[in-house]
């Protein structure tokens, strides 16, 4: 049986030791290349982070899988066992262009169901971190549940991006919620727009297109403040492919999912 | 004449001397109240703030006018001999939910000529200053003049309630720029998006409505370093009436300007 205790400890320690890592770099040119499309920068220390997390996972969890987004660790299409899911830095053009606004992101997964998340805040020194069932905390402080909200009354974590016509969702849906709401804000990392959730400084967030390690740390922090995680339809999350995802407190998720995003709202 | 050195030494000491009070508010429970709209929430301390400057203002340069988000200062219809644009919390939605994201900001002008400029990011304690014709500074350090860069690879602080339908500019015109940027972001604080556009954190900031002391601070910075603070049809402010402004590195202002906020682009 896993020793979750142990997994979370450890966790905590390379969390911080790869922040180190992170800050250490800020002052050395960083040698920016170019992924997939020009919205995915990557740098050689988000590739290094991912890879000194997979050497300490794979030296002393070697039966457990990695699922990173730089790639390097296991190509997986289900979740059977212990998964680490890791974003190294989540928010890389932030990182380049801010040095700020970025997050490290882990979730530990058993067989699908989210045990421990973490989110690392680097630059503000803010450790988000939750056990299932034993309360989620900022640093040492427990954070309290997360409590209902009207429509009116909510700020929102959304691009502009997904307000003008798009392939992923019916625009105009999500145009009438960011009407009705009281504001909008975009950070450009869902590490963090999920940590702002956990702690009250926006009451939801709505992206259309994330991967799994995104959101697989914050999930579990979210979750255990008594928020949701789901698809835009309000469905489960696999963890294991990208898609649209909509975190929520709780009452204004059913709010938002009811009276907005459904398609008989037009 | 005006001894600007000397207005721009006790402008300096007073923005640290707010700034010290505004961070001892932070425990304290905050008495909100809420102004004309939800969006336009306020504090004891950001009216205590605003008293505190033109307090000292006043005691010192009782020649000067001030113009002040919460009313305490003088009304102006024209702009005649110097003019202190004060906001004293940019930001106070974030003040209140976040404790971070907010600025005070100032714009000193004469004659309707911004001569000197003031953000203070008060929590990451770092101060954005610019004399006209003497450089723009980030604490002790000098700040490169903005550069170029094209319409594909820029990062707009924009929010996505002006690109759903509104009443004050054609939202079809900021749809098709956010479909082609690179990305957007949405800080809810006109004066730290003009910082981080001074700082090349963003690379042009768009709003459709801002009051004179959101961005009298910011323009005399965006202008010493080469960027332009104009309207979206391309003309100069008047830092008196509320409207839209758009904000941009050179190059990217023009492009921006002639190929997507004129009509005829659609």
């Amino acid at each position: 049986m896993t020793n979750w205790h142990e997994v979370d400890n450890n966790a905590k320690t390379w969390i911080n030791e790869a922040a180190e890592r992170i800050r250490a770099s800020f002052p050395k040119t960083l040698d920016i290349q170019t992924k997939s499309n020009p919205n995915d920068l990557v740098t050689n220390i988000d590739k290094e982070t991912e890879q000194f997390f997979i050497g300490k996972i794979n030296a002393t969890y070697p039966e457990h899988k990695i699922l990173g987004e730089e790639g390097y660790g296991d190509k997986l299409n289900k979740h059977a066992g212990v998964v680490w899911i890791i974003d190294p830095i989540d928010g890389t053009m932030n990182f380049i262009h801010q040095q700020r606004n970025f997050a490290i992101s882990i979730g530990i997964y058993e067989n699908g169901v989210g045990v421990i998340g973490l989110i690392y805040d680097v630059v503000h020194n803010e450790l988000y971190h939750a056990v299932k069932g034993k309360g989620a905390y900022l640093n040492d402080k427990k954070i309290p549940d997360l409590e209902k909200v009207p429509v009116s009354n909510a700020i929102v974590g959304i691009s502009p991006s997904w307000v003008v016509e798009n392939k992923r969702f019916d625009y105009k849906l999500l145009s009438n919620l960011v009407k009705d709401i009281r504001g909008t804000r975009s950070y450009g990392s869902a590490a963090l727009e999920m940590a702002y959730v956990a702690t009250g400084r926006i009451d939801a967030y709505i992206s259309l297109r994330l991967a799994p390690w995104d959101i697989a740390g914050g999930a579990v922090i979210i979750k255990e403040l008594g928020g949701l995680v789901t698809t835009l339809t309000g469905e489960e999350l696999d963890f294991l492919t990208a898609g649209p995802v909509f975190v929520s407190k709780p009452g204004l998720h059913e709010q938002i999912l009811t009276n907005y995003l459904q398609p008989e709202n037009l």
